[in-house]
Parts: structure tokens; sequence; C-alpha cells
């Protein structure tokens, strides 16, 4: 490994790589480069790394910006496979700096050299003690380092690893820590996908800021192995500071959640958050499903625990029925033999109380996973609750989480006594419940392999002309599936009347004018015209300059909004309640295209007005299932629609038997291929 | 103090107490009780309280549940004024055990005897050391013992010992901890309340399950300390757990939100959020307001911080113009002089950098709050930024949060350091915030004391008759200064026509059938009745069996649903959105009565579709100022209705110009005073 810009001078930065990797004692060659210096901390150095000997696995560049291309070109001739750009001055800095580094860029790919950086603190492999790093965090006197399986990726390198001295002091034992800055060439996500192949990974924890690359996360999330992101820029402000931050263009941040609960991936809240999902990746077991029973010697963490679990994406099983007349048995009478099951504070002079609660929980085929919760418990009593958590979850295969609401003095091994035991502890209930959440997620394998909705055979994959009227674009969506009203477009009084007497002797009419965008405004829409009405509204509609559709009017529904468009992650496709909740309440779901199964209900249920479909004052119940066939077919006819489009389903009326797209409406963004 | 049921067996829990008493070194007297020992622990033991040498200030009884009611009288013999039932077997137990609390209860407060408890693991107040507890907290080898300002309440006897350990750990310093365990006589809220009035008491932490005490939460808040309550029961599913674990009803949920959210205590989502908020509590400053700057060495910390903050009741601050322009001279040009204020890792090598944007920032009169960022950083860089955030916050009286994002590996002395400059720290930004907010929310004196909305002179303050149609009640509400259509209660036909003719031609018709709750289902309502038309419709309207009334129609609006109905907290004022919003989204916002200035507007900024009010798809803005006169008239004549109603009026139209209570119904529940 060679270090580029590597110095002897007490307190500068390009000293304190080659110094970390000596006292931790790097187990391959170290190598300075400075081409002042002939020596650095008792090392010969290189006055390039050219002429340092070979071969080199890893450059670290630590020189300023305007030396860069020139180390680049270095690393290039001595056949270095990958270099770290530790220097800023690049985009992050505006134009001219962003020239710079599409011109480092370029010329390492050119050279066949890729690089992680600019503007990053380097990486760490722990297995290896490869310290590339600049970090303050080696510089204290004391580090935990005992190597784990988990990584630890982040685009902010102070972030990335003051998580990972929390990670280090929480005991999570990460393996790998690689901080990417700006993302120039490989992006954070290719580090996680690269990182999860290591056969030692357990999980993956990231901090990013801006996420680009989804084809990257698709295949990370495919990967099986278990991943958290923290993604900073939810908020307007925060996104704003974010771009500010990195230079690039903020994400959609709505689009990237959607993403995420696609790809089985979850998203942290915080960075405690994150590193709770680190400890339950960490644990031996995987959950079947996300059916959780709460064992707490405490009422008050039971209930606490409840709460949580009703915010999550998980089930607080009923439990079967045999496991509650046996549990009514062992659980005293003031305690619950419901789930939460609060075998109480009798534990303290009965300990059997535990382990015949846990065998009859943990046997039960409805539980997937275990929460234990404890409070106030000192010495030999947490040693014993360790055990029977530690031996169910053995035996029965099944994870079990640890809420401990009690400080470390109460029982000073209880820590390394639960992960000895492979039992993730977490100080509060809520907390265990959403590291669940997110093992329970990472397990179900969701998104990346699932198959994606496909084309029923024989359907069409047109993509509408730029200039598509109504009737085309409905003649397209028919093609590919999609439910449209029966109707014909007419360019007489006479066709009119004859159209509407063949579609019952009522119907809608709607002006037909190329670029007529808001058609009802414009006064272009008659509904409830009769035979007798068609010709004076056919002449209305015409007047506005075009031909008139005749469709067939559809019975009363509820409307939602439907649309796809292209975004810089991908094609994607958006659902929301119609009329004043998408207007109100921003009450949308997204995924990207192309849907996989199951994709489309998980969609219908994030929406908060989604009981509107379940009929409310006594309507009839939506065909909810006839909807999610048009968010289906949609996705089947546009997942593969070039960039630049936005395609509205405005509404999509669904009935009680079917649903219905009502309007349709197709444009392009400027400069977008036609 | 009395230790009644205090025993030597080893393990017992009655020997807890003295051995506690004995080891912490109580300052006071202990008088252990036990009719079969003379002496325990090598102190005299006496046979009942009444022959111990009086006078005891406080008695622990420890003794069977059946053996509890000769120990309360023994108390109340011997004067001693507060007795804490440890024993469990009363009301959680059944119907039995709740009669034999009852008798308890009964006999103390003959004999002027308050009790804490039953079912509880007793109190500690730090400064004297009085252990009246036999919590195993106090069996660790090491207790980080050093008192202070903090007052922890539970009704959790296991989750609030709990907690106290953690907060020992974290160094938050209590001063009293109480486990109230079923409130039987002095409620949680008591305590919290007459702990808040201890001088030393500088903030107040609880757990609770139930919440019935409304008075004496109000008169809390009203001490003017800050109190944060962690109560569990969000959930539907934790809510039938915490009513099985009490015995208790549960307690509407969001009615609580409402109460604590118009009284500034703030609702702590998780324990570690309780804590964050009790060591917030603990810092010398108060905020003058909600604005928050937010100065980071990390970009990544400034994100998490603003996400955090746009998701609380906060603002991050644009600064003023001045200080811009000098942070834009302070701040390096990678780095952010806008708020978040990134002054990057530059810090490190130049200290001064730190200091004179804090100084900057902390003059800025738009500031009232800082929270200061950094990751890793170790040693000698970390006492730095501890001085000038130390002295910044005293420099300007201004709270100074920390979010240190490192391990204390990196720097062991910074939590003692940042603990003695008056800093609270917190391992992320997110957690910085959300105790700022509640910082924010406890210094702004909400609720508790703002004066209280008041009905104009001369207005009535009538109760409904309990079979008051609904022109009675638009008279009676119309005298409290509600506006309410135009109209008259006609009798026939002729009648009819002659008041649509005066309201202008056309009017609504409305059934007025006493019973009648849902007219509009009925046939009862006919809208834009013509002079023509109201013979006729007078005439099926009568058939329903009461007389019509004629109203004036009101123009289009934004409809919501406004009630107010007597819960077990209080009179309780409700509104939402109407229609749609309300069935399918329950979007409500509600708040105790009377409601205080400030109060209406909260409540409308809470609703989810507020945004309707504000005119969309070109619509007028809706008059919300009219809106807000109809929430405090409406307080301020239903404030002393007695419980057992339901007052709804539904729909209120809100106009571009006023507002129009267009029905009102009004029940009573059985049983009830009519």
């Amino acid at each position: 490994m060679a270090v580029i810009g590597a110095t002897e001078r007490p307190g500068a930065l390009g000293r304190k790589p080659v110094d970390y990797l000596l006292r931790y004692g790097y187990e391959g060659r170290i190598l300075p480069v400075n081409p002042k210096s002939p020596q650095i901390l008792g090392l010969p150095a290189y006055r390039s790394v050219r002429e340092a000997p070979g071969p080199v696995g890893l450059a670290l560049i630590m020189v300023s910006a305007e030396r860069v291309p020139a180390a680049v070109d270095d690393c290039v001739a001595a056949g270095v496979p990958v270099a770290i750009i530790a220097s800023s001055g690049f985009a992050e800095t505006g134009a001219e700096g962003a020239a710079l580094q599409a011109e480092v860029v370029a010329r390492a790919r050119a050279g066949g050299l890729r690089l992680i950086g600019p503007n990053c603190i380097g990486a760490v492999g722990f297995h290896h003690r490869v310290l590339a790093t600049f970090s303050p965090l080696f510089m204290a006197e004391s580090v935990p380092f005992e190597p784990g399986g988990l990584a630890v990726v982040s685009q902010s390198g102070a972030l990335g690893f003051g998580v990972a001295s929390l990670a280090l002091e929480r005991g999570l034992r990460p393996g790998w820590v690689v901080s990417t800055g700006s993302d120039a060439d490989v992006t954070a996500i290719e580090v996680l996908r690269a990182l999860a192949e290591e056969p030692g990974c357990t999980g993956l924890l990231a901090y990013l800021e801006t996420v680009p690359d989804v084809t990257a996360l698709r295949e990370l999330a495919a990967s099986g192995k278990p991943v958290a992101l923290l993604k900073s820029g939810r908020s307007a402000a925060g996104s704003r500071a974010a771009a500010s931050h990195t230079g690039a263009l903020a994400t959609d941040d709505r689009v990237l959640d959607g993403a995420l609960r696609q790809y089985g991936i979850t998203r942290a809240t915080d960075v405690d958050d994150l590193l709770d999902m680190g400890r339950a990746f960490s644990g031996p077991h995987r959950p079947r499903g996300r059916r959780v029973a709460v064992v707490t010697t405490s009422g008050g963490s039971g209930i606490l625990a409840a709460d949580a679990i009703a915010e999550q994406d998980l089930e607080l099983t009923p439990l079967a029925d045999e496991t509650r007349r046996q549990l009514a048995e062992i659980v005293p009478p003031f305690g619950s033999a419901e789930n939460p099951i609060d075998i109480t504070a009798t534990v303290l002079s009965d300990p059997s109380l535990l382990d015949r609660s846990l065998d009859t929980v943990a046997r039960d085929d409805t539980v997937d996973m275990i929460i234990g919760c404890f409070c106030v418990m000192a010495g030999a009593d947490v040693d014993k609750a360790v055990r029977s958590f530690g031996r169910v979850a053995e035996q029965y295969g099944k994870p079990v989480l640890v809420a401990r609401t009690g400080a470390d003095f109460l029982a000073p091994d209880a820590p390394a006594q639960l992960r000895a035991a492979g039992l993730p502890e977490y100080p509060s209930p809520a907390r265990a419940v959403r590291a669940a959440a997110a093992l329970a997620r990472a397990a179900s394998g969701a998104g990346a392999t699932r198959p994606p909705v496909v084309a029923p055979p024989g359907t069409q994959h047109a993509v509408p002309a730029s200039d598509a009227t109504e009737p085309q674009l409905k003649r397209l969506l028919a093609a590919a599936g999609l439910p449209v009203p029966p109707g014909r477009e007419v360019s007489d009084a006479a066709e009119a009347t004859a159209a509407v007497a063949e579609l019952g002797g009522v119907a809608v009419l709607k002006a037909v004018v190329p670029g007529l965008l808001h058609k009802t405004e414009a006064g272009g829409v008659a509904v409830g015209v009769t035979t007798g009405e068609a010709a004076e509204v056919f002449a209305r509609l015409a007047a506005l300059g075009g031909t008139v559709l005749v469709e067939r009017q559809a019975p009363d529904g509820v409307e939602l909004i439907v649309g796809v468009r292209s975004t810089p992650l991908g094609n994607v496709l958006t659902v929301g309640l119609g009329g004043i909740f998408t207007e109100a309440l921003d009450d949308v779901a997204c995924r990207l295209l192309p849907l996989r199964e199951g994709d489309a209900a998980a969609m219908l249920g994030e929406l908060r007005g989604a009981r509107l479909l379940e009929g409310l004052r006594g309507r009839p119940a939506a065909d909810t299932a006839a909807l999610l066939r048009v968010l289906d077919s949609l996705s089947a006819l546009t997942t593969d629609w070039p960039t630049g489009f936005e395609l509205d389903l405005n509404p999509v009326r669904v009935l009680s038997d079917g649903a219905v797209v009502l309007d349709a409406a197709y444009t392009l963004s400027k400069g977008a291929a036609a």
C-alpha cells in the first residue's frame, strides 16, 4: 500500500496513515511516497509510486488537489488497481474544481484505475489492519479493535468514522469502514455492493447524502445481506444543505423511500437507529416472518414494546391457542399470559419461570422473533436471564432481541455475556422493536429477488408519440391491457349523436385538441350528455379547435391519480388518492419500475387515505384487485420508456367491480427524445 | 423512617431497604418494624410502628396485602403523615383486591395519612439518602451517586428505577425517584407537582400508564419547571396491555396529547428521548424562542440536524443578514455560511474558527438556541471545542446543546468536561434537536400560564335542554357569539314560503324532529329551495313529524367538524376537516377546555389537511380568523357544561369571509344529568 503525500511532520495529516499502519501492525508493505524525504517514520520513502517496489494494491493520495492528476498518472503507470483520493478541492468547491475532478476521473478510467473519493477521509479494513485513513479515530489511546462482519460506508468521512467509533465502543465489531466523499468514480453503493460479497460480511450500514446509483442498489439488495441506510436530506432544509454540501442534485427523497421499501432495505432515522440495526444484523438468526412475541418481566416494558410494534411493519402475534393455554398456567395471575407476555418480577424468586415461558413461546409457529424485556436486574439474575434467552435463540433458531432498560453498572458483565450469546441488546423496547423490523425486512428478501410483474403475452409496449392525443393514448393503454372507457373519436355532430346512442343514450364528450392540457378548466368536458344534446355539445367542444371523444360514462367510484415519470433513479410509478387528498395531503406512494410482485399492494397500504377504498359510509368497497392490475399493467407498459416523459392517468376511477382510466395525458420534458 | 415488614433474612425483599439505608448512610433514624425480631441488622426493631419512638416521618409498608390494613391503622395511630405501600395484591389482581385497596385508602384518608402505592417499588430521595425502596438498583456494587435537580416519577417501578439507573449512568444526577404503582391515593402527577415545588428541582421526567389527574397536571405545568412524560399505551395494542397491567381504564391518548401540548409538556417517544430531555432541562439556560442555529464541523451532521429541526416544532433560523455576511468572511469556502453553518474540519488546524463563528451566531437576535455538532475529534481538539461552546453559552445566556457523534474512548474526559460546562450532550444531531424542542416548549410557558379565552361580556353560558332541537341549539350558540345562519322555524307552508322570500328567494329547509339524528339520510334536508318550491318542500319535511327550519343558504366554503364532549380528563374540544378527511384519515386535533390564547391556531396547525384552508386550486383562502373565533367562543360557552354530553357542530363551513355553523346536535350519554 502506497501513501502518496506521506510526511514525517508532526501534526500533518500525511503523517497519520503511516503512523497508524505502523502502530496497528498492517500486514502488508507500507510504501510512503514523498519526493523530498528518503525516509519517513523509519520506512524507506519513494519519490513517486512509479519508483516504489510493486505490485502496489492500493494507493492513498493525500497531495493537494492540483497535484492529484500527476499522482493518478503515476498510479496508472505503476499498475495500481485502486486509489483513494483523500484530497479536497474538487467538485465541492465549484466549477473549476469540478473540471479538475472530471479530468482526474477520465485519466484514471482510461488507465484502468478505480478511484474512491475525492474529498474523503479514507478507508479501513480491520481484518488485515489496512488503515488507509487520516481519521483522528486512531489517535485515541485505546481503540477497541476486534474485527467482525459489519461494513460501514459513508459519503461523509466525519460521520462515517463517528459512526464507526460508536460501533466499536458499543461492541458491534465492524470489519470495514469506507468513506467515499464525492463518489466521483466508485460510488458508495458500489462499495457496499462489493463488501456485501465478502464472505465474512454479516450486514451493511451506510450514511448517504445522494443515492444516484440505483442499479448497484438493486444488486446490493439482491446480495441477501441485510442493509440499513441513514440518508440525510429528508426535509427541504436538509435537502438544500445536502446539495450545498455535496454539489450534487438532491435525490427525490420519496422516490428513494419507495425504492428502499421495494428492495428490503431499511432507512434508519438516526445514528443510534442505524447502529441498532447493525447490531441486529450481527445476530446469528434470521426471522421467517414479521410476527413478534414479547416476553417481559416488567409490565411497562411490554406496553412500550406493543406501542412500538404498532408503529412498525411488524405484528404482535396473538399466539396459538395452545400457547396461551400453557402460558396461563405458567404466568402469575397478576402478570399477563397474552402477548406481550408479562411474567412479572416473580422471575427473581423463580428463575425457571423465564425458561418455561420462553420455551412455550418459541415453540409456537406463529412466533418469528422474540423480544425479551427486563429493567433493573443485577448480578446473577441477569446471568440467568441471558442464559435463558441465549439457549432459546439457539435451540429454536429464532432471533431473540433483548431490551435491557438498566445501567451497565448493575450488571457489568451483561454486555459481554449478551454478545457472547449472540443476543442483540438495546436500552429500550422501542429500539429493540425498530431493529427487529429492519431484520425482518432484510430477511424477507423483499424486492430485489421477487420477480418483476410482466406484461401478458401479446400486449404492446409502444411509446406514445410526443403529441399523442387522449384517444391515441387510450388506444395504446388499452392495447397494454389497461381498462379505458369504450368510446370513439368523432368529427361531426351526426357521428357524435350516433356514438352517444350506441353507448346507451348518455355519454361523456371531451374535446380532443393537441396541446390543450387543462380540458376541464377550458370547458372541454361535458358529462351526462344525452342523444338529444349531443349535436349541440359537439358543436361547443369542436369550437375549441379539434375533434371530440365520445365515451361511455363510468359509474361512481373512488378516484386515484396514477402516474409514471422518468427520474434520475429510473422510471417511477406514483399512486395517490385523487382530488384534495393529493393536493392537500400529498398522500402518495411510489416505486421504481418494474414493480415486483406485491409492490402494488404495498403502495396502496402506504396511502393514509387507503380506508376510502374499503367503502366508507356504507358505500360498496372498491375493486382493489382491478386497481392492482392497472398498476401492474402500467408497470409492464412503461418500465422501458425512454427518459424525459411524464404520463398522468388522472383520474383512474375504481368501481365496485373493475376500474377505468378516465383521462390520460403524456408530456415530454424539454430536451427529451420525442 | 419506619420499615414495616423489615427482616434480616438474606435475599428477602424486606431486608433490602434497611440494608440500603445503612449502607448509603441515611441521615435520619431507621426504625425496622417486625413483631418477631427484636433486632434487625444491628438496629433495634419494633413490634409495631405504634411502639417505635416518634415522630415517624415516613413508613415503608412491605407486609403481605392482607396485613396492610392493620399496618395502615398503626401508621395512623402513630401519626405518620405518609406511607408507601410496596405490597402487591390489590386492584391489579381483580375485584377482591380492589375492595381491599378501597378499604385501605378509606382508612388512611380518615386518619389523615397519605398513601403512595400500592404495588410499587418505593421511593428514593438522593439528597438525604432516603432509600425507601427494595429496588435491585442499590444492590449494584458501585452506584454513581451524585444528587442533582432531576425528579423521576414512574407508575411502573421496574421502568422507573431502570430509567433512574440509566440517568445515573449517563451523569444526569437525579435528586428524587418515586414509583407510585397503582396511584390509589396520591397520584404520580401529584408527586410530580409536589417535587416541582422543591427549590432544587430543575426538571421532571415521568413514565405513566394512566393520566387521570388533569388538574394536578395543569398545576404541575404552571410550576414553570420543565416536564417530559413517557406515556405508554399510544397504540391500541399498547393501550390494551396497559389496561390489563393497571386495571384502570385507558386514557384517550389523543386527548392527552392535546392537553400536553396545551400545557407545554413534551411527550417523549422512548426512554432515551425522556432522558435526553432531562439532560436538556439540567442545563443552566432557557431559550427565549424556538429559533435554532446549527454550527457544525461536519457537513453531514448539519444536514441531519436540519432534517430533525424540520420534524420538530423548531425553526432553523435564516440568521440576520449581517450575521451571514460576517460568517461568509469567517467560514471556509467549501463550508457553509448559511444555517446549518458548516465550519468544516478546518477547525482542527484553526481552533479560533469555532470561537469566531459561535460569537457571530450567538450575538444574532434571531438565534434562541445553538446546536453544536462534531464527530470524531480526539484529545485536545475536544477540549478546545468544549471550552468554546461553554464560553458562548455563558456569555450570551443562550442554551448550547452539543451533538458529539463519536465514541467516549476518543476523548475520555469529554463527558465530564461537557457536564462541568453545563452543556447537554447527545450522540446524534437528531437527539440534540428533539431535546432542544422539549426545552423550547417547556420554556415557552405554553398553556398553563397563558390566559384562557373567555366569553365576551353579556353572552350567555346556558346549557342546552336534553331534548334541545336544532333551532333551540342554534339560538343558544348565537347568544354565545357563534355564527349561525339567519332563519326561522315555521309550522305551515305559508310561513315557509314567506321565510324563503325573506331570505332572498332561495333557502335551505330542514326538518326539526326531536330525536331525528341523521336528518340528511332521512331526507330531512333540502337545499336551494325557491319561494315557489317552499310549500311543497315544507309539506314533505313536515311529514317527518315536526316543524321546519328555514335558513339562509350559505356560500361555498371549507367544511369542518367541530365538537365538544366531556371526557374523564375534562371537556374536550375537537376540530377536524369534514367529510372523508375525518372518516378516512381521522385527521383531528383536540384540546382540553378552556382553550387558552393560541390554542385554537395551534390545533389548526396540527391538521394534516390544513392546506385546504389556504385555498387550493385557485379557490379563495378560507377566513381562518373567523374559524378561530368559532373555536374560542365555543370554548367559552361549553367549558363548564356538566359531564356526559356531546355537542357536534357538523359542519362548520368556513367562507372566504366569515364562518357559519350549518348544523348542531346535542346528545347526552346514558346516565348523564339532563
